[in-house]
């Protein structure tokens, strides 16, 4: 418990903007994250007081920062699975359990389990040598999929093979292999929802993300002309890998949308970018409601607070326009004042995300545009 | 500027619930504000990494502070009036200004200052001796209000005099006085406006507050049946005093309603109770405009987020249920999981402000009723 607020202690391990809008939600329930930051800058330590300066790859810090916590929760998904299972059976609570977060950070475990369930995911296989993509590429067809088993994100740690050519680099540097079909998709979306201990689920409404370049640029919700059934489907689909595997927090389920159906992409343990647009859309935001859950609380409401809510990401521009941050937010709130934004306190390096933009109102298209000129403008893109 | 981030620094002085509401908008706008804490566990303190313990009433203490800070604000009006303009005279920059906090730190000068701008305000007259009280009574009639020309809040600094022996006990204890009729209120009204240096001005709805023993215990917005025309008044006539008061900031105006009109009954120059419904009920919360206008970034869209909106406040119970906060919050979130919570991680002192819950809907009836339910359950009320 805390010793001021008689509440008990949260303890994230990692600082990044995720941790920081995890503790911007916090503080409305009385709470104040502690923090495992990676450095005394990053953007949640910027925000928070409790922060220890530490390193999430060794023990004895995980061990030294879970001392003073009721219950562990995470930014990310690198934690080496090892510690993770050390801490559980040292008696600390973590939230999501190690039982869970294999699925979130070993993308061969996660594939075989959901296979497992019967759940539609790509065509994949293992690779063990060069031979078993040449193999998956006779059955499937080139070009073929590969990707990091593990630490991959934001586009990084997938490659498009065209022939057996491109494997041999990565078998060289080595890096843990499986391969997937490139899935015809129609577009990409996200099923985000949350768990209690207890077991209750709450859904927010499945949205569409937009890439560019592997990385989300943009988010809208609820996805436009998705198909009533498609929507049901995803949201139960969600829901199911949640208490199949046991997750306690919020769970992002990205998907492709094929013309054949719904195919599971990536799983994410922790508040996600698809699901940033719920701190004004929705009635409960993902991280409070990650900490709802974290906390072993009831979930909140998940109703929307506008029609139609489009999410931008700002990602720093590689040739800037000469205007101070602080002149671009001045100019921004000028001409958009009903967008709101997120600002991360992070270093702009080009195509870094260092914040995101919201847009709430009737018409999906309108929003769209709001948000993709605000974020664009924020990000420093010339016209 | 921040070091880290460029955006400039936002210096806080006063560091209670509404430093910490304000410390958790300004995360959005990329800023983690500076305080002046009088402790190390204020509610503000608790949840933000910048702060500075010291003396709001020691030059000293506050130059200190100014000198890291591109902007100064407040979360009281208790700051001496010579150190706001020793401060202002030094070079810093205050937002509100010294001129304009004047008025609302100082009962007799707002009231002088309101009379001369012809705005509407109760009977009042200055006191210097008993006399003046029973002068002033016989032209109104008793009973009569004593106020405190300075330091009053939440119904402290105020009498209800009966007669002119209610006068000698407050004249022995030193303090300034002003004596004004009793108004036969129908009932209070508050107009929160914001105000930026340029001289913008953003206006929410006008709210109906609900006051017990002085202390307010709801807001309902928008007011509930209030006609249009006083309405528009009440917004006129509270934008009309921040720009002849030159306010920079939140403008809260609470108001008497009476069978004759509007009554001006106090300012404040800072976020206020009236407004905190605004964190989920408006596009633009107070604490994120007061920010804005403190920034001179243009002002945001003030518009509704639902039909109705009701805040209640977490008052902590003289005889509090055997529940542990923890608990309350578990129950709370169960029954209404649409209800939203702010605690201040305030220690629960009988009659305390330890939070506020807010409920959204369009029904006002409904909410008002879930507001106040869940509020009394929070506080640790028996059935």
């Amino acid at each position: 418990m805390h010793p001021r607020t008689g509440l008990p202690v949260v303890g994230m391990v990692g600082a990044g903007q995720l941790a920081r809008m995890t503790h911007q939600a916090a503080i409305s329930l009385g709470q104040s994250l502690r923090l495992l930051a990676a450095a005394a800058d990053d953007a949640a330590a910027l925000v928070a007081p409790d922060v220890v300066v530490g390193d999430y790859a060794r023990y004895p810090d995980l061990a030294d920062f879970a001392a003073g916590c009721a219950v562990l929760t995470f930014d990310h998904e690198h934690v080496p699975p090892e510690h993770l299972r050390a801490l559980a059976a040292a008696g600390h609570t973590l939230h999501p359990g190690p039982h869970a977060l294999r699925f979130a950070a070993d993308k061969q475990a996660m594939r075989e389990r959901l296979s497992g369930l019967g759940l539609p995911v790509p065509q994949w296989a293992p690779v063990i040598d060069p031979e078993d993509v040449t193999a998956f590429a006779g059955k499937v067809g080139w070009p073929v999929v590969a990707k990091a088993v593990r630490g991959g994100y934001d586009g990084k740690g997938v490659w498009v093979l065209d022939g057996v050519a491109g494997v041999e680099p990565l078998r060289a540097a080595g890096v843990p292999l499986l391969v997937e079909e490139l899935v015809p998709l129609r577009r990409e979306l996200a099923a985000v929802v949350a768990r209690s201990p207890y077991g209750q689920g709450a859904a927010w409404p499945v949205v569409q993300t937009v890439q560019a370049g592997g990385v989300c640029v943009e988010v809208l919700a609820p996805a436009p002309e998705l198909a009533r059934e498609l929507a049901e489907q995803a949201q139960r689909l969600a829901l199911t890998v949640a208490a199949e595997l046991d997750v306690v927090g919020v769970l992002a389920v990205e998907l492709f949308q094929t013309d054949d159906g719904l195919l599971v992409n990536e799983l994410a343990m922790r508040p996600h970018n698809s699901g940033h647009w719920t701190i004004e859309g929705s009635r409960t935001s993902q991280f409070e409601q990650h900490l709802r859950a974290v906390l072993d609380y009831p979930l909140g409401a998940t109703t929307l607070t506008a029609p139609a809510v489009a999410m931008a990401n700002v990602l720093a521009a590689a040739d800037p326009a000469p205007l101070s941050l602080d002149e671009r937010v001045h100019h921004c709130t000028a001409r958009w004042p009903a967008v709101k934004l997120q600002l991360y306190g992070k270093q702009p390096r080009p195509g870094r995300k260092i914040g995101h933009v919201t847009a709430l109102g009737d018409d999906p298209a309108a929003v769209r545009a709001d948000a993709r000129a605000a974020a664009a403008y924020l990000a420093g893109e010339r016209e």
